[in-house]
């Protein structure tokens, strides 16, 4: 089964409506490509959108790294932990 | 008005088509966060919509460069489209 | 005065065997600009100089989550630790 | 042989300060691991040599479009120079 995390209800609502804000700003991104729009502003739009991802990202590894890392270090499993927020911090960083 | 560039059909279905599983992925992630999914399994999948996302904007820069830009210069209005699409190249390296 | 880390002389070695290659290229950079090397073949180097400096980053990086950032939390000031990095994970990861 | 690029030589002296600089950046890195500094600072002064080397590698990619591109295009060569600048702008956005 796949590892869950509990996350409360506040952060998963604030999550979940920027990631809605996101799905809406795709769908914004075909508009623009059916109406022939301007290839440099479909280009801006992307970087705010990839931005808007990001920024999700980010909320994500910042509770991640407060919560189940945290804990992990606490109760002696840190270096698993940590090896696997690193690896992904990596990924991240090149997408 | 909005400035317009003329997309052949077959580019716009296809940049359309991976939009369109982009907005997919987005609806995805919010799944992920509703069903309490581990963060690192949700980051990951962020970075691949992220890889995703950019490689779309890689797709019309290309496009852009070579027909809007190439004609521009030779119109002779090449050093005002270049230093656009430059502006927009570091703006997108950093989102 | 300014805040210490005490590092094992291994992992000063090894990072500054890798800064001093870094430097190396660095020169070299300067040498391929004299010599009027064609700009592609220079930008390919300097975006190999820019991953290896950010290897160096990464690594750094993790040696610190791993004793710094541990330690931290497990004497009860993870708080602050935790938010310094990921301040930094993020201004690294728009440079 | 190397294929090469006629630069003025004010632009390549500008290019060369900033590559002199970034060296000196480089080794002011290497006497802060010898001093132990704290690793947060060493990453946030990464963080600006990795930020020097790119704006370093976007005037070199500027000036290689405003001049071989926009020629290579007046002359009936864009395409391939263009897929070149394309391929290098995707490699230097990753690294």
């Amino acid at each position: 089964m796949d590892k869950l995390t509990h996350r409360c209800e506040s952060d998963k609502q604030d999550l979940n409506n920027r990631l809605k804000k996101i799905e809406g700003q795709v769908r914004g991104l075909q508009k623009m490509i059916e109406e022939d729009r301007y290839c440099i502003d479909v280009l801006v739009q992307i970087s705010a959108v990839t931005a808007g991802l990001k920024r999700v990202g980010f909320q994500l590894m910042e509770n991640h790294t407060h919560h189940c890392v945290a804990d992990a270090v606490k109760s002696g499993d840190g270096e698993a932990s940590i090896d696997e927020l690193m690896k992904v911090i990596k990924q991240f960083s090149k997408s």
